[in-house]
């Protein structure tokens, strides 16, 4: 059994009211960067599991996600590639 | 001047305490998912940026969080690539 870290990005949907993202951009204007057109704020989460294969890791997060993190009226989420932990979170 | 949309990732720096992620683990763990190990939590921001070029929308992005999106005493950040918006944010 080994460990997998799978990142995972969990992000507004298009359409959905973000108003943490229109408070980010506010204050970046105010700091003077004129240049921002929109932000989106969603939630970025490692998990590490233990798995045979970076198939099954991720597998198992997917499941997490349709199960707990991230909630499908609102959110769309992507998972990325595995990465092998050859000694647990440093 | 042309639109990009940068991805960052913001997550807590090793060793920082992240009640969090530990809350989330321990849910999952509830919930049947066993091969839970860890769990971090941080945030994703898109930021849309009007730029000349995806290397300024970059520099841009990454001033925006040096002073205001990530704390860099407990959080690190990284930028994904730059995508350039053809016609603004769908």
């Amino acid at each position: 059994m080994k460990s997998y870290r799978v990142p995972v990005q969990i992000v507004p949907r298009p359409g959905i009211l973000d108003p943490q993202g229109a408070a980010v951009a506010g204050a970046l204007r105010t700091l003077g960067f004129d240049s921002v057109a929109d932000v989106r704020v969603g939630r970025f989460v490692t998990v590490d599991v233990n798995a045979d294969s970076a198939a099954s890791a991720t597998a198992a997060v997917r499941g997490m996600c349709e199960k707990l993190l991230a909630n499908p009226v609102i959110e769309d989420f992507a998972l990325e590639e595995p990465t092998l932990q050859p000694d647990g979170r440093p």
